[in-house]
């Protein structure tokens, strides 16, 4: 059962189509209630910065019971602030006069479910073959782990993202900037059909309504606000992706970035952001995302690199290790010198070093074992930019 | 004329041989002056913290003249505090009780001069295409913007380094974990011989010192404190880079990281650094440097997508030029309700619009124009994600 009656929800349904969040109107729809705001307009009575003619006009077209039908023709459900199904998570947009008045909801999932731990993956509608793996390994990962993947169902990026969520058996969201009933772009109506089914699509929009420029800035911050936090991997300087992370900031939601090749104009809204927005944190893998929007114990395993024998040496033992001879042995008190460390330490640490079975002992004094020598040659790999190859 | 004394430089010679960056011993030169303390170690008297025994053997080995002599060989000089020569950014090594007792010096350039406006670039030892190229072109960038080029002569990063800035025509510094008279990696002899003739190399170690590991890590503090900021190109998660980008921050210089793609482990490095320094800033050309390391007005330029005739429009016009119909004209109420914009707001944005040249009017009404049409499609490029080729 629902707290919302029948009449609030067409008025809400009629309200959405008249009014497209319009910072002025949402302050008195929040101070007088949907019923009343509409009776306003009807009247044309005035209401403080907003254009109450021009919705009157929109107004005399509007009729919420249409919509509930309309929508009703794709499965599509309208969910209200009140709605047991509405996610708290929606309210944060009064924070930044923003409201949303409801949104009409199409799939199996409960919106408020879906969003309890979701996650947006953005970004430029045209990636690279880098962009499209990184973004597919990241959906995949937070699948994985029970975090819904959120975003845009446009090409590129937010394709590659949904895509990889359903392909990992996990929860996905799209929020369109058009109508519930309209497919945009047309090569994604398979991908819409999907997430209808197993998914969740979402719009704000009335039923009908084309995908028109402003419609795409305005569902940026519907995607922002349904997740904890935005992901943007791949845009260019000029990128749409960039409003949803603005959103996110705005919201108090994480922001977070995955860089590429500064020498990639698709990075270069990347490094932007990562230099402009202040706690906007640089992300490489799925872990580090969730290291940010989850919750305590939800920590990236430190990478690094390989453990290795040398690695559980104190310094004192390490420094003397490094002091020995590759192949001629040398007696304990040259090692020492080399090592710059004291005699009555030297000894010690190769016993220590010879126990680890590192180094030998020969008639002449010490040297490395085949182990030792191992972990020598070990240092000089690629992955370590310390030279240990000058003996 | 120096206020060294001859004195005194024979005795930092000495020093230099007898102790490597010993912590507890550097306080007690900085109370008691270099003659003092190696009077002391001579007579075995005790120094808080500080193994006298070894550096008393190491005494016994040590003649400052002769090393001064071996430095000669090679033309290099000992620069010590009180020279005019001596960089006071040297002097912030006390702060972090690291401090240097001098630095062999070798080349034309005066070392504080090269060092008044310079930068350190490091990185991996085994640099991808991609490493080189963006290290050159840091380098060359900065060179030809008079600031001198700081790394470390190894190969990789450190050699593209320096090559580029010697190439620019411009200054770079060169500081090696051996001995001023050694060549490492052997490879760089040409690299080295180039740097002495036209830049400098410096050393704190003594003649004839093998590049030790942990000369390495001692080095690195002095490639930092010589610089005003340190820049890493390339790094695997375990390097050495990373040891002289943690000087940086310990000294309160400004450290700044190249990303590239996270798939790459030779990126890693400088992902995990971004992620764990404060206040490492990611920079992806020159200017950006710049900005960090130089000082007011030195700022970058921001840079942005092309300026076009729909970036000048307001709010409103621009929703107006957006629901314009790009060929069957329609009437300006259509266009106002498309728009959700009042019908007397919308005629006078038609008018600018038109005055712009960006649509025309028609006898069934307004509609674009050959210049809006190409507007249109701009937005449409792949560098832009707002797709708005929906009418």
């Amino acid at each position: 059962m629902s707290a919302v009656s029948d009449a609030v929800r067409v008025a809400r349904a009629t309200l959405l189509r008249v009014s497209e969040a319009s910072t002025p109107l949402v302050r008195h729809v929040r101070a007088h209630g949907v019923e009343a705001t509409l009776a306003d307009i009807r009247a044309g009575a005035p209401i403080p910065d907003v254009d109450v003619a021009a919705l009157q006009l929109r107004l005399a077209d509007a009729d919420g019971e249409r919509d509930l039908s309309l929508a009703a023709t794709v499965g599509a459900r309208l969910v209200c602030p009140g709605d047991d199904e509405w996610p708290s998570l929606l309210d944060d947009l009064v924070r930044v006069d923003a409201d949303s008045f409801g949104l009409w909801v199409r799939g199996p999932l409960r919106l408020d479910e879906a969003c309890g731990r979701a996650v947006a993956i953005v970004g430029t509608r045209t990636p690279t073959a880098y962009g499209e793996h990184v973004a597919g390994e990241l959906a995949a990962g937070l699948a994985d782990r029970l975090w819904t993947v959120v975003s845009g169902l446009a090409y590129g990026i937010d394709g590659v993202a949904h895509r990889a969520a359903l392909a990992a058996g996990g929860m996905t969201v799209g929020v369109l900037a058009c109508g519930i009933d309209v497919v945009y772009p047309t090569g994604h109506r398979q991908l819409v059909d999907r997430l209808a089914a197993e998914g969740l699509v979402v719009s704000e929009h009335p039923p009908g309504a084309a995908p028109q420029r402003h419609r795409f800035l305005v569902r940026n911050r519907i995607i922002a606000a349904l997740s904890l936090g935005t992901v943007m991997v791949e845009a260019a300087r000029r990128s749409g992706a960039r409003s949803t992370l603005n959103h996110s900031r705005d919201l108090l939601r994480h922001t977070m970035v995955v860089p590429g090749p500064v020498t990639s104009a698709l990075s270069a809204g990347c490094h932007t952001a990562l230099r402009e927005i202040p706690g906007c944190v640089l992300v490489t893998r799925t872990e580090e995302v969730i290291e940010q929007v989850g919750h305590m114990g939800e920590l990236a395993d430190p990478l690094s690199g390989p453990v290795r024998a040398r690695d559980r040496l104190g310094p004192l033992v390490r420094r003397v290790f490094d002091a020995v001879p590759v192949h001629r042995a040398a007696p304990a008190q040259r090692i020492a010198l080399t090592a710059c460390v004291g005699a009555e330490a030297v000894e010690p640490s190769l016993a220590a070093l010879q126990a680890l079975g590192l180094v030998e002992r020969t008639t002449e004094g010490w040297r490395m074992s085949r182990a030792g020598r191992d972990e020598r040659r070990a240092d000089a790999r690629p992955d370590r930019a310390l030279p240990l190859d000058w003996l």
